[in-house]
């Protein structure tokens, strides 16, 4: 009776920094082989963290990722770990270019033993879609590839493999195999591990195999990859899936492809989605600012609920001594922003320091003659030069606080409120930030915590406070609405008469259209922020700034 | 004998504007009639503007796309234009779509003729490399489209399918194909029109017959389309080859496919690449701020030589009226920053002012107790926010004068001096600056005009003048060497080891990679304009931010 210990190694690897993740690998497959492993699998591109977008072009990028893959078996071998059969995920090179050259790599599967390559395999199907620029770097594979370990026959796809139909999968019960091992770079998008799960039991049972699936963890620039790593038997019965959001080492033991046990428990995903965005805002900050070298982060704190929530998440990402407050009030701020500022920054035991703009507001507005919206955004901006001054004089990185709906209608100061490396709410819609903040203090109560974020952040009218009594609502429609609408128009693709139907009146429909449209050079300059729905600004959608097609 | 009038009509869209570029296209149309014209050719999208990127995703765009193809159609008979055919290239709905169903659109060009569809043909190679992402959107084609008039075979293909092997181009012979028509988006690249000459004489040979070749003209967005439409008979002899950079109708009467005239004479390209430089600049420029909407556009005029091109930019694609210059000097300013500044605006006839930098830096610079470097930025922020206070007092476009080689290294202050909303020299690096401005004046001189650029803005050593004495040549190598280095590195894609064996030292080879690297996340929040070179900055070359890949 053939039985195999079976690792899943979801890892967290820095882009580009291929000696670490090669070490840090080494450690994982060392204590694996310490809990009686045969088998390790490591995600998609694990060696050197994705995407690796156009590096792929750098021939000395390739040349280094295929040393390391070498280097790696030898150490493999050096520190007795020989016996263990590993698989990993690393670019390469193409034998041949496609168009005018341009698409040079390989995105690559290999199998180690003993210090040598027992097989490999190139991804097929190549995303193209969404973040994803594949086409553009990578040449396709077309064979699957198959290795027998213990009496069991494994093949190998990777991530993108089993979202379309054909090619190598479509081979995958002819090859005779039991256990498809599944290499995955997939980003968190709200609720798509459903569509995950059906995706890896339908192989499963398409296929007549047990699946075992493994995704990257930690953020990368605009993405956060979430785990969700997972063993699912030839009947598709979910023998393991892994907590989100972590790096983990887990086993099962197979006996064939039917049979499978879990040593350990497996552990359920949060069920709370508000939770889940949590995790992966806090997970994308955190890597980013880690990951980039960056000690510290800043950020004005306006007593409003998006620099609230930023605060918040910073402080889950990073801890309270890592984060810096500013309060930049004017003439026109209310008592409560700055009260309520300063409540929140206690509540996270954070930095914070006041910092008026009057003086330089003034003396600008008097010399440039400034009136109106001129004026307006002046202020936004003095508020940008003290956060880019502080940033510079003392070394943090700077965070902007505008959530997406902020972004779609260009409700925000280019060069002022927009200032910063990253923007942890930049995917959030306004409704969401509000959901989030509730979420957080929820669960701190759940843990008989203080609650991080002030009631009254949460509960007031949100306004820019750029001018005497002014809210939000005075130039948008309720955000409920708004969200609502813009979800219709930017995610949905939906056009002007379509959301008519749906009960939005033709005014509304025709301002919202024309400011998203009007601000897409605005958004182009923005900051990255984390990617939580299925459709971010960024990369995610690309629209031409020079565009006068219209609906009305 | 057969004899087919064929004009040539290079046009420059407007994005989205499907109703101006149909109606536009109806004039041309008619002024071709009335010269006899049998058929019109116009260039790849030309209804549509192109790239249209993911407006192919919405739906009301398409079907808007396809119902002006038909209203186009009625309007010609309509206009008593019915016995014209007409080609011409827009978008369409593909009845199926691709990876997880994004891509939904074709990229199609349509023969009509008397109000009907003759024939139409959809684009096989799609380009997904440089600024391209067609596979992306479109669903690629497969099949040659032909059509008969006057006893001649017309094939159509579009732009990429020659650029590439395989595919319907390889069937242009098989079908006795007379002259093939390609629709063309080719933007404006150094040199490329050598290239672009080579590849359409190649298929007339290849394929026995006459290629008529229609490239669209203009800006849009980060890329300016250049024209250079051409005749070539079976012989791959040129017959026609219209001036670049305008707008155009041409004639050529054709009676068989080695046999054609042209009425109007083959207009030479200008042979100086620096002239074609400019005009490209000047091109996208221009086009940037009229499809934009925009009145006028104002810059800082530092007395530099990047300021002084850009403003001579400005000028020759807008006029003086459109053009205004704001000197901001500071403590640390030259005396020769502020006359050459106003010497400048004077040579250029735009309007000038002066708007002293230090009441707002000293307030700021105390109240935040900044120095070093963070004061330096803070100069350039306060001139940033002079620039977009009066941009948004009075109704202008920002300009943001930074070239290639300090975005390459990172030699600006993002908020600062990159602020912005096209950035003319982007793609441009020092050393071309440099010679733009002595061609400018060259060819000044050869009209004898007044040379537009000051002969000291031209010899004086750059300087950002941040703090007293403060050369470029402090922090960095000498411009020549640094442009050759950049180009290897960043276009070339060398590698560390192969830039030293070129005679760089380690030292400025590590120093330059390094600042290249991690400048990314300040480029990533820059603004566009117009690619000249092979590699441009943006959507042309995409590095992930957070990328640890070091080479020593």
């Amino acid at each position: 009776m053939p039985s195999i210990r079976l690792a899943l190694a979801q890892t967290n690897p820095v882009l580009g920094d291929l000696r670490g993740n090669a070490e840090a690998m080494i450690s994982v497959a060392k204590e694996a082989a310490s809990q009686g492993a045969d088998l390790v699998l490591f995600g998609e591109m694990a060696l050197s963290g994705y995407p690796i977008e156009d590096l792929a072009y750098r021939p000395a990028f390739l040349s280094s990722c295929e040393a390391e893959v070498a280097r790696f078996a030898s150490r493999l071998v050096e520190e007795g770990l020989g016996h263990l059969t590993v698989v990993l995920g690393h670019p390469a090179n193409a034998s041949v270019g496609t168009q005018n050259g341009w698409a040079i790599a390989r995105n690559v599967a290999t199998v180690l033993r003993d210090g040598n390559v027992v097989t490999d395999y190139t991804k097929h199907h190549l995303p193209n879609y969404s973040v994803f620029d594949e086409y553009r770097v990578f040449v396709p594979g077309n064979d699957l590839s198959s290795f027998d370990l213990g009496g069991l026959r494994f093949s190998l796809v990777i991530c993108e493999d089993i979202w379309q139909s054909g090619g190598p999968v479509a081979e995958i019960a002819k090859r005779g195999t039991d256990v498809t091992l599944v290499l995955n770079g997939s980003p968190f998008q709200m609720e798509k591990d459903d569509r995950r799960l059906e995706l890896v039991q339908s192989l499963a049972k398409k296929q007549q195999c047990a699946v075992a699936y493994v995704n990257l963890v930690g953020g990368q620039d605009d993405l956060v990859f979430e785990g969700d790593s997972m063993y699912v038997n030839a009947s598709g019965q979910v023998i393991q899936r892994l907590p989100k959001f972590t790096s983990m080492l887990s086993f099962i033991d197979i006996t064939n492809k039917a049979v499978a046990s879990s040593p350990t428990q497996p552990s359920q995903p949060p069920t709370d989605a508000r939770a889940e965005v949590w995790q992966a805002l806090v997970s994308g900050l955190q890597d980013y600012v880690n990951k980039n070298g960056f000690k510290s982060v800043i950020l004005g704190l306006s007593g409003g609920i998006d620099s609230a929530v930023c605060a918040a998440i910073a402080k889950d990402a990073l801890g309270s001594d890592r984060v810096f407050g500013v309060s930049m009030p004017s003439d026109y701020s209310s008592e409560h922003s700055k009260t309520d500022a300063f409540d929140l920054a206690t509540r996270l035991g954070i930095s914070y320091r006041t910092e008026p703009i009057a003086a330089i507001t003034k003396v600008a507005e008097s010399q440039l003659k400034l009136t109106d919206v001129a004026a307006e955004n002046l202020q936004a901006r003095v508020r940008g030069i003290i956060l880019m001054g502080l940033s510079n004089q003392e070394g943090h990185l700077t965070l902007t606080t505008g959530n997406k709906t902020e972004l779609a209608v260009g409700y925000s100061t280019i060069y002022g409120d927009s200032v910063g490396g990253f923007g942890p709410l930049k995917d959030v819609e306004k409704t969401l930030v509000w959901g989030l903040a509730r979420w957080r203090n929820e669960y701190a109560r759940s843990l008989g915590e203080l609650e991080p974020i002030p009631v009254n952040s949460i509960e007031k009218p949100p306004s820019a406070e750029l001018r005497p009594g002014q809210v939000d609502q005075d130039s948008l429609p309720p955000y409920e609405l708004l969200d609502a609408l813009l979800r219709g128009y930017v995610e949905e693709h939906k056009n002007r008469d379509e959301l008519i139907s749906e009960g939005f009146t033709a005014e509304v429909v025709d301002r919202i259209i024309r400011l998203v449209d009007a601000s897409e050079w605005k958004r182009r300059q923005g900051a990255i922020g984390p990617k939580i729905t299925a459709l971010s600004f960024g990369r995610d959608r690309r629209i031409p700034i020079t565009n006068r097609f219209r609906q009305s």
